[in-house]
């Protein structure tokens, strides 16, 4: 029998950025109580999960009726997973539940939503390259498909006439080919050329590939659709190392 | 014998928000493998630990010396842990360490360093009211002993005027008390007092407290040095819940 704790459950979870030592053992319990679980297709595939566990795969595009379809069952009182990779927080999934939820039947507010963080792409970008993320930053989501372009503009303005270092989260894919390529030359006018940039593709995953270079330099075609985009603040500097990339670090002290 | 691949290494490990639950398995490994680990005492002194392990406890206040000290440890041929709290690439270890690389003597340069990334105090908070950094956000440290106060207001205002979310870290202590008032005071010309405001302090642990507010509401003196504050963007909303506490989250989409 399912103990009653688990009915009408719905588990938000970050499963970080794809390699198992990354998973909070949090997030492994509640895979290991589920008995559905909801997700983008390559993701929930690549699961070790007990065999009693019903996965619904879906196209990554069809994220708001993934959220309808999780609370509706989770309502009918099972005990529901719903991942996203990284934090389900940021850019993913979590958001999206909740806006589900307030637009949705009354019924829905009886399920016991539990959110359960992870290892989002900047963290994992900034362990493998230092410490980028060391002094104040921002954390930009250049997609279009869900806020107009000029929003974004004048974000990516205002963060880098203030100092702050820059996350791009989902850069640059088929659909959007030419908003990465824009975004570094509206920082040309802001920031000066020198500051590093950080492409990091596939992070902590078998085709990891993580170019260091510089906003004067940097070509948007360097990134693809699994890579995270960080900017540097004038404040930012790169180190030697004895790997194949420099060290880049931004100091915690801004001189007076 | 110690395999030599464990000579001359220094991990920097993050602990998340303080429970076993949310600490990664890449980071129990090599908490597992170091003979020496530094960090600030009440941190270190919670882990379970191998019994052949030597802690080197610290005040909060001794980072770049603590620092130092690892490097050169590491650079004498030991596997060293340095831990910080939440990831420690945020406003934590992982830049210290990289000053202290820098300004420091040239063998240290042949110790192997691993950052490795953690659950950040504001990845925790989000989980536990919702999703507040489902969209655009900043993270902003309140201390000005390491940057002047003019920058951190200036970035307050830009970041708000830009929508988006504001995580504030370390917002106030004993020696640092009017920091926080000053910046609600800043932000509420700069936005609506309706705004939800989020003051999460020692999230995941047993004492933990959260109260959700608004910008007009908030007192600064609700917070303390284990707080968290997550200020919302006009588009962050609040929505019933049958927890304590509303749900909080910010919506993916921005209408045109």
């Amino acid at each position: 029998m399912v103990p009653s704790s688990l009915l009408k459950r719905l588990f938000i979870l970050s499963l970080g950025p794809g390699q198992n030592a990354l998973i909070t053992p949090q997030v492994h319990q509640a895979l290991s109580e589920v008995s559905d679980l909801f997700g983008y297709g390559p993701y929930i595939k690549r699961l070790s999960l007990p065999a009693s566990v019903t996965l619904h795969p879906s196209d990554n595009r069809e994220e708001l009726h993934r959220a309808r379809q999780a609370l509706d069952m989770a309502a009918s009182g099972k005990s529901v997973g719903v991942v996203s990779s990284g934090d389900a927080g940021i850019f993913a999934m979590a958001s999206t539940v909740f806006e589900a939820l307030e637009k949705g039947p009354k019924d829905w507010q009886e399920v016991t939503i539990e959110v359960m963080p992870g290892i989002s792409a900047m963290l994992a970008v900034a362990a493998r390259v230092g410490a980028p993320l060391g002094h104040d930053f921002c954390a930009i989501s250049l997609s279009d498909n869900l806020k107009p372009w000029p929003i974004i503009e004048k974000r990516l303005i205002a963060a880098a006439q203030a100092g702050f270092v820059l996350s791009l989260y989902n850069p640059i894919s088929k659909a959007r080919p030419w908003q990465l390529g824009q975004a570094f030359e509206t920082l040309r006018h802001t920031l000066p050329g020198t500051v590093p940039i950080i492409i990091a593709t596939a992070v902590y995953r078998q085709e990891e590939h993580i170019r260091i270079t510089s906003l004067s330099e940097v070509r948007a075609e360097w990134a693809d659709m699994r890579s995270l985009v960080i900017v540097g603040s004038p404040y930012t500097k790169t180190i030697p190392s004895h790997n194949a990339i420099p060290w880049v670090y931004t100091p915690r002290f801004i001189p007076s």
